[in-house]
Parts: structure tokens; sequence; C-alpha cells
């Protein structure tokens, strides 16, 4: 038996199955009520995918695209420092979008949601030529708390958590499996995961709210959605500062040895993007104090220093071989 | 000189351009903060507008699919008894989509909040085959002074704002020019006006609370975006109740007559849509003095009764003609 389409169910029948989904309150009223937490201020941020730009069938399953619209979404919550509240969904479907693809989209959401805090608050369905996922997440910071990428200063250590080019070596795998022959069944599948379901990292906030607890002043960050390079550049630029980033001390996947040339591992981690990790600018003594209670999930990959300029060089004492640009990075267009 | 496209500015060019539209803090940071007033709650809705499925050059300019898109959203806020605090906004474009395009669709969105209060909070630019608007609103109210589509009671009177059929009676007169040969040039501009730049009722709230300021009850109300019908359909299955219509009372504009025979000037009325007019239902009283104060653009048009059915008939006192269900109603696939 095959499963039903959009146009065949109508948009009555659909949301009769999406209401499973949902709150009962968000789907039956003009738009979701919230409340927000006294002495907190509300976070607000969204995000657009589009079939055949930022997803495919090919490498990507329906609930795996729930997943990942939902984490790319929270992931900027937590580079503000903020804890979830829901989401918003706005999903244009083709008519002949299968109720197969629907329900796992939603499940996917869900999965990560429940994760990671939230419920879908409400959304808006309609026909349009390709899938497109638009969400917006809200979510509450204490005002002392928020996390800007404007509060770098020069001196400050630029701390990264996780790998970078995970992601994106994971993407390479799914389009092209024949590549990355040398590595293990388990390599793969970690670096496939990496594209597939990354992780907002929410968990890294109370150890930070720790370490920086006598800290009298703000810290800065943003997620690596775009990319560890345009998250660096991000900051520098909203700071007006530079900075120093040591190729030695990158966070590249271990496994990128020996299945990568040195360029083509360097590249991955500066701008393939979609890692949704933290790069976080803070005094040194508070840097080296969170990667410690981090563990191994984190480093030190540089410093702010006031030239307005991003450098990447070898190791900390060695000259610059490269000067790093937004033009380089992680385009949309 | 032709004006720049997408593709030839990139994404930070782009958004230099876009700068202009939006406070500093929103597009510099990975989400945006807003402040929620003490003792109210937060009010969130979503919409998706996407080309040649809601819009198309044809009959608007990018200007009004600006206005109308906030309209449409903020409807949603008035709806719920909110006052507006910004809008986030997903804005998928073609490579090839000028800025000739892109920044009149800027302006025509600022024109709408200038005028109904809000910002542009943050948003999201990217690529996709055809332009996808997707808007979130967010506002406030007091939990007192929510509007909800379950408040109905058997009894209450429904009073609707507006006039009803307007929207879609301008929509066939941007497709075929040669329709209505009848209309006074004047009449003409002020129907395709109704579609290309409606407006959100909130001027109707102040009112509404002074007239229920004694009344200890919530009161149901739901903007018309989908259709009066449907409008009056969703609030008695939201409050488990039905209505009659009466044929008679309903807010046709004027200029229908003789341009329109009966049948399709009713179809158009009840099943037009996005006239984005008040459709609230309240106890008789309130409802005669509300009507009252909002003069002749506010009328009763019927009664909310405990038979879950939506039926219509001619006068109060007749059988009824007809019964009106959801599957009738505007469908989005």
């Amino acid at each position: 038996m095959t499963s039903p389409t959009v146009q065949q169910l109508g948009e009555i029948g659909l949301l009769q199955h999406l209401r499973q989904f949902c709150p009962t309150e968000a789907i039956a009223d003009d738009a979701a009520l919230l409340s927000v937490a006294p002495d907190h201020q509300l976070v607000v941020t969204t995000d657009v995918l589009v079939e055949k730009v930022h997803f495919s069938d090919r490498t990507t399953s329906a609930q795996d695209i729930g997943w990942r619209a939902t984490a790319a979404n929270l992931s900027d919550l937590a580079a503000m420092g903020a804890e979830p509240l829901g989401i918003t969904l706005g999903l244009g479907l083709p008519p002949t979008t299968s109720l197969d693809w629907i329900e796992p989209f939603y499940q996917g959401m869900g999965a990560c949601l429940s994760h990671y805090g939230g419920v879908i608050l409400g959304g808006d369905l309609c026909r349009a030529p390709v899938i497109t996922v638009a969400i917006t997440a809200l979510g509450q910071v204490r005002p002392q708390r928020v996390l800007r990428r404007s509060a770098a200063q020069a001196g400050d250590a630029i701390v990264v958590t996780g790998e970078h080019g995970a992601s994106r070596a994971g993407l390479e795998l799914l389009l092209k499996p024949e590549s990355g022959k040398t590595l293990a069944a388990g390599d793969r599948q970690h670096l496939i995961k990496a594209h597939q379901r990354p992780r907002p990292r929410f968990d890294v906030l109370p150890t930070l709210w720790q370490v920086c607890a006598t800290l009298n002043r703000p810290i800065a960050a943003m997620d690596s959605s775009d990319g560890l390079a345009n998250a660096v550049l991000q900051i520098c630029r909203e700071s007006q500062t530079g900075a120093h980033l040591v190729r030695s001390q990158l966070p590249l996947p271990a496994v990128f040895t020996p299945w990568l040339n040195a360029a083509q591992a360097l590249d991955w981690c500066l701008y393939g993007g979609e890692d949704f990790e933290l790069v976080i600018a803070l005094p040194p003594a508070s840097a080296h104090h969170l990667v410690e209670q981090l563990g191994k999930s984190a480093a030190i990959v540089g410093t702010i220093v006031a030239e307005p300029t991003v450098t990447l060089r070898e190791t900390a004492a060695a000259e610059p071989t490269a000067t790093l640009t937004l033009e380089q990075g992680f385009q949309h267009f």
C-alpha cells in the first residue's frame, strides 16, 4: 500500500496527521502563546532550508532533515547562551510529497526537540515547487549571560568545541561512497553522523558559566554553522579586532590523516561548515580552565589581536602563512 | 544601468544593501534579543508565501508583496489581541533576482511595520528556485486580553469587521483587467488596494477592550485570512459550537451589485479569503455596543448556537438554505 500524498490528503487531512506532533494549543489558534521567564530576554533566530540547495534525498533521510533543520536553529540559540523554548515551522511542500516523507520529518524534529528542549509551537503549511523548511527558534537567556559576537577583546584566547570538517567529510562520503576507502567502518559512520545528526552544544554552557562566574565582562561566541573561519572572522568583525589562528592547534578529525592531504584537510576544517560547534573568545586563564573542564572535546586555536586581520600561522611563534577573509568562506548564493 | 542580481552581489554584498532596513543589533549576532513586557505573554505566528502560489509579478509589485506578507502575519497577532514586537524574515531567492526587486520588497515590509509597530529582528537569506518569503511575527499580550478561537459560547453574536470579498475581487481585476467594466475608477482602485495593501485590524482592539471591560469571560476571535466562512467554522470547531449566519447581513462590498450575480458575490464574500478582517464572537449586548462604536465598518452577521453545524439562512428567522463545511473553503494544496 502506498502512502497518500499531500494532494490526496488535502490541507485538513494533512493537519489531522500532524496534530500528534504538536501540543494541542499550538495549532488551534491564530498564533501560539508562550511565557518568557521573568528576568530573561527572548532570543529569536530563523533559518530556511531548501531541497536541492541545502539537502537532498540522496544524502539525508527525512528524519535526518528534520533533526538537522531543528539542530541548526537550536545551535544559534546555544551560541547566544540561551536555552530553547520552542520552534515554529513554515513548511512548503510539492503536492506530490508523500506522507511517508512528512511523518519521519516531523519525527526527526521531535527527536531533536525532546533531546535539547522545546516544542513545535505552530507553523504554516503551503504548496511550493521544492520542499522548503523555514524554522524560527525561540529561546530565553538571562541578560548577563548573553554571548555576543561583538564581545571579543585583544588578548582573548579562542576556544573551539568539537571537531571541524567532520560534517563536510560526512557529506563527501555520502555523495561519493567510493571515497575514503581507507577509513574504518566506525570512522566512516562517525563522519556521516556528524553531517546527518549535528548536536547543538548546549552542554558546553553550564561549564562556561561556571568558568566565567567571577569575570565581570561579556563573553564572545558564535556557532560554526558557516565554517570555523567564518565564525572567527565574524567575531573579529563585530568586535573590531583581528585574530591569530594556529594551524597545528586546529581541531581536525584524527581520521583525516592519512585519508586527505594537508591542504584538503585544512580547507574542510576551516571552510567546510555545518559542524554547529561553538567558537568562544574569552580571557586566556578562563579559556584554559574551560578546555580543562571540557576535556578533549575543546581546544584553544588562537588569540584575538588588536590589528583587524585574521591570519593563519603554523605555530604560535611563526610568521603568518595566510590571511583569511569572509569572501573565501561559505557563501549561500 | 541595470540593477545587480543576487548572484552578482553575493551574500555579503547583498547583506550590505539590506543593513539599512534592520536595526544594527539584529543582523550582527546569531540571533536577535528582545524583551517581553512584564505580565505579558509572547505571541508567535508564521506564514510562508511562495512565488506563483501566493503572489505573482503580474498582480503584485515587490513593495506590495513586502507589505502583504507582513500584514498577513501581523493580522494573526491582532486576532490574538496582541500588539506587534517585530518579525523575522527567511528569504529564499533565485540567483537571478535583481536588487530592484529586493529593495522595494524590504521597503514594503518596513512601511507596514512602521505603520503598525515592530521591526525586522533578523532573518536568513538563501538560494531557492522561486522567491520564498517565510515570516515569523512576534507580539505580546496581557493574558486576560488573549482572544481565543475556542472561547465562543452559544448565544454569542458574531461580529465581522470590514468588507469581505473585496480582496478576491481586487485579484480578479488584476488577473482580468477586462472584467468589472461597469465599475467606477475609484471603486476599482479600492478593490485592488484591498488585495494589495490589506490592513491588520489592530485599530479594533482598543474599542473591543473598552466594550468588554466589565465582561468576566474570554472573547473569541480569528482573522479572516482564509475566508469569512473558514473563520466562523474554525471558531465553532474549537469552541464546540455551531452558528447561524444571515445572508442579508453579510458584509459584501456595495460595488458587487450590479457587477456580480448573487451567487458569485456570496462565494467571494464567504470563501474569497485574504481580507484580513476580524471575526469576533461575544455576548449580544457587547456586540451591539461594539458595532455602534466601530460604525459602518463592522456588522453582526449571525449567532453562535449549541448545535455543532454552521448554517446560512436568508434572514435570522428563515430556515437554513445551506450548511457550510471546512472542506468547501480555502485549501492550500
